[in-house]
């Protein structure tokens, strides 16, 4: 395992993609969202997907060089095509969209037709909060969530993220899926030789299993209500894009890779100020998480947190030590750097020399 | 028990509400609020309210003939100061106003300030789905949820209501409370002599229990996910707003009947035809959850429902049984129809005379 700075696999993520010929907003964003997310902590969705979206790139299933349009009838709502370019970029599109539009309106909400993976949604959500908006963000995703009882998975791990700016610190930041652990996660699991916990969900034949290798289906949150919020995920998602929804949804490991997702995201910002001054808002929602961490544990040696607190402390940490990079990974890298020709920069830079 | 007529009880309501000087449109919505709830069988936030409610208007805590200002500075958003009224008029109008801006502007979002209980979520997102928008209505409410691992309560199984137009069937309806069950329904259970699961909660000492009169701590859904999304709605629901927030909102029981509560609630209104063609839209989201309906289940006996589905059986049912109104509730409604002067109307159509 290697420690690297976020910034050197910045620079490394955007020559990579040079070398295919991504064009430069898409390669910013597609470096931003990953390297921003491994630096929160969240591994499942951070520089570890960058070999499987060059994969993707390589094969046709992701446009480096879309033809984005936007299509707008109304003031406070859009929809962006987008081509099948990196989800990172249309989802990131989509959001300033939405929070330009919200500056004149109040409220403006942005589907997103005919993209693809997307990332952490969290990366969305703060783009929002950096300007002084709650912003919130859904994505639907491969179907791995079991409607309870049910014999084969019908929707994704639909994950949705909440975010609004606070006095003094980053943002509050709720970024979610509706199963109790995605896909991504067991991979990551898997990797690092973990077992999986009762409630994560069962086996191809429906058994339970504590072998996270074995887990295909994923359990929703609160049984119904996870179901019912993954469906609403979908909704916003795929039906105000006019994509595919439910079992639907192509998968992101199994298909060629040569096909098209054709995903769906939906994007909102609030203008805050057009509630209550921003200035009583940040205070107040600092004092609330303030109360709310202090609350009363039953182990004295607990603390609670409120969302975005564990990636608030693993950015200071990775800020400070980088981002860590399992072997396989750094081998995935490598190779990808041989073959852009900017493996000697990489190392230099790693190294420090 | 007996088996009455949604209509009877809608204008025993009336009566009663009238007698108490309650105003016209405020009335109705709270009469039609609580009647439409029990007929779709969510006898927690149904009539069974009624006798609390005039029991607070009486005390002073809901007015009954409010001055309801609107403050609107930008397209999409606006601010309803319910001066106290019902929550029932306050999420209504609301939510109308969403409607109405959202024709124009394509969202919109309005917050409710001074308000109280306002019931199930869903009678704002149906509403909405009428008239073929997607329906979003968040609330907090009394603080009777767990953070995990905590001594005591900090937030309220805060509601959110999700909805959207089908084609042939009444819409899409997921209405939602971010705790495993509400405080509403531990109070019908113990009504009904039944058993609490041991994921509900636990008595204010932390202990484990079944016994649902002694649960006072909820549990919520997914653990700290289900924590996370009851701070989204409370932001969204208290913040934006101006109320309290967090366990600074106050008791709908237990504390003094002539205590304001000022409660805040939060929704949204998504004009579809702004991103899709409706009938499309309709005709997909139908398609959707009759694929769903129809998976395949592990017990083949068993049958997959989409939220709404339960409530929509049971409405069918009540349009032709009536609403069953317990003994305790029976005595209580004959007492205020007695007080009101209406008692020998109500039991002339209550009998059919």
């Amino acid at each position: 395992m290697k420690f690297v700075s976020g910034d050197i696999v910045r620079r490394f993520f955007m020559d990579v993609l040079t070398y295919h010929g991504v064009c430069t907003e898409v390669r910013e964003h597609v470096s931003e969202g990953l390297v921003q997310t491994s630096e929160r902590g969240v591994d499942s969705h951070g520089i570890q997907l960058f070999p499987h979206y060059i994969a993707a790139l390589k094969a046709g299933r992701i446009n480096g060089y879309p033809n984005v349009k936007v299509t707008r009838s109304i003031p406070g709502a859009a929809t962006v095509h987008a081509d099948h370019t990196f989800g990172h970029a249309a989802g990131a599109f989509a959001m300033q969209n939405a929070i330009q539009m919200a500056e004149e309106v109040g409220v403006a909400c942005v589907a997103v037709a005919d993209s693809t993976h997307c990332g952490a949604a969290a990366y969305y959500g703060l783009m929002a909060a950096e300007k002084d908006m709650i912003g919130l963000f859904f994505t639907h995703a491969s179907p791995h969530m079991l409607y309870p009882g049910a014999k084969h998975p019908t929707l994704g791990p639909n994950p949705m993220c909440f975010t609004a700016p606070m006095e003094g610190e980053e943002p509050f930041c709720l970024d979610m899926s509706t199963t109790v652990v995605t896909f991504n996660r067991l991979k990551i699991v898997c990797e690092e030789g973990g077992a999986a916990e009762p409630n994560w969900g069962v086996d191809e034949d429906g058994v339970p299993t504590t072998d996270p290798r074995r887990i295909t289906h994923l359990f929703p949150i609160g049984g119904y209500k996870g179901y019912g919020l993954g469906m609403m995920i979908d909704v916003l998602s795929g039906l105000l894009s006019g994509m595919p929804v439910g079992p639907d949804v192509s998968c992101m490991y199994g298909n060629p890779l040569s096909e098209k997702r054709r995903l769906g995201h939906f994007c909102v910002a609030i203008n805050i100020a057009a509630f209550e001054d921003i200035g009583i808002f940040k205070r107040r929602l600092s004092g609330y998480c303030k109360t709310l961490r202090q609350q009363a544990m039953a182990d004295p040696g607990a603390r609670a947190k409120v969302p975005g607190d564990p990636e608030k402390e693993m950015k200071m940490q990775r800020l400070r030590e980088g981002i860590p990079v399992p072997d396989r990974l750094w081998k995935d890298l490598f190779r990808l750097g041989e073959e852009a020709g900017v493996v000697e920069k990489w190392l230099d830079e790693v190294s420090g020399r």
